[in-house]
């Protein structure tokens, strides 16, 4: 019976795992919808959203089966609990995603994004996509070493969203309100998107040597 | 041993309780010192925040404890799973309120909300209020009609979300660039903080009957 137990708890972290590239390809996605106002695009990902809830309410329901029936102790009991916390994060991850998708349908057929700022949007989508693939190898690997890089590569992403804000602010700015208020959401989906994926690599830390890094 | 350990379980529900409180505490000051332009109430609030997370690691750290020391089973079980889920909803409730005190401080002296939507502010900042407050009661008393009114209150500050919108969006639109950013993101922040209370309350209601409800 430990066998089976193990295995399931293996296959929990296998759908994290998953559950991280699903949500990394709906921000990639939600990214060229934005760029290209691709609104086939955009809803696609909005439906798709659904798959990833399903997803959640799967692995919850797993992880709880597990605790309730196998009353686990120490580190399994540690990686249930962790599991149960990393996908409330990949959860709100998919959320983002689909947020930024919906801020592309509103605009349609125009882009929410002003010809100055695509650059900086591209290379936050690109920093967003990076990040959540080494999270997911994070969960796969345990390696601390990278869970460490994606520290730094949230310095990235929090150094692009504040050169978002400046454009938007400086004197040059032509767009009007209404792309400012575009590029300020979505700005702050891209930075949410990392925080979270950093947040699910500290968890990993955490499971690995039991020290805390707390969210701020 | 079974009543101690009932004691610490119920301790736990009186925390988080006690933490509702205390974001809605913080998220009341915030509005007080963005409406105000209060500086020294804006620095409380971020500083305070310390305090939030610092219950947040308590409130989680004898969450694990009881997990791994008392094995629960089934109802028990569930309850300490859903409150360490609630408490990381509450945190982010916490970090909501310090971001609206952080727009407070970076437009002070000035106030970050123009004259013509301090009233949408105030009536977002004390639906915040009475939304968290409400979620306290619902934690402390399991009270399913209370928890059903709050999806109604949330009706109520998503439609202020839109007011706000549709303000800053308006021809007549007059303060700026810098200012529709800073009260597109305290929108959110009101709007976020109002939905993780909401899944707080859902939270009770599935310790109670069971029935999941999904937060999109």
């Amino acid at each position: 019976m430990r066998d089976t137990y193990h295995d399931e708890l293996d296959s929990i972290s296998t759908a994290l795992v998953e559950m991280a590239h699903q949500v990394g390809s709906a921000m990639s996605r939600a990214t060229t919808a934005l760029l290209d106002a691709d609104l086939a695009l955009a809803e696609m990902v909005i439906s798709n959203d659904d798959a990833v809830d399903a997803r959640y309410r799967d692995i919850e329901a797993r992880a709880f089966d597990l605790l309730a029936r196998q009353q686990p102790v120490a580190g399994d009991l540690r990686i249930l609990v962790t599991s149960l916390r990393m996908v409330a994060d990949l959860e709100r991850m998919g959320d983002n995603a689909a947020h930024v998708a919906k801020i592309a349908r509103r605009r349609y057929p125009a882009s929410a994004v002003p010809a100055p700022l695509r650059s900086t949007v591209l290379q936050m989508g690109n920093a967003a996509a990076e990040i959540v693939a080494k999270t997911g190898s994070v969960i796969a690997s345990r390696n601390l070493d990278m869970a460490a890089e994606l520290e730094k590569d949230d310095d990235v992403m929090d150094e692009l969203h504040r050169q978002l804000f400046h454009s938007i602010l400086d004197d040059a700015w032509a767009a009007g309100v209404e792309a400012a208020i575009d590029v300020t959401l979505v700005g702050r989906y891209y930075e949410r998107f990392a925080d979270h994926a950093v947040s699910v690599a500290r968890r990993v830390v955490y499971l690995v040597t039991g020290e805390r890094v707390i969210v701020t």
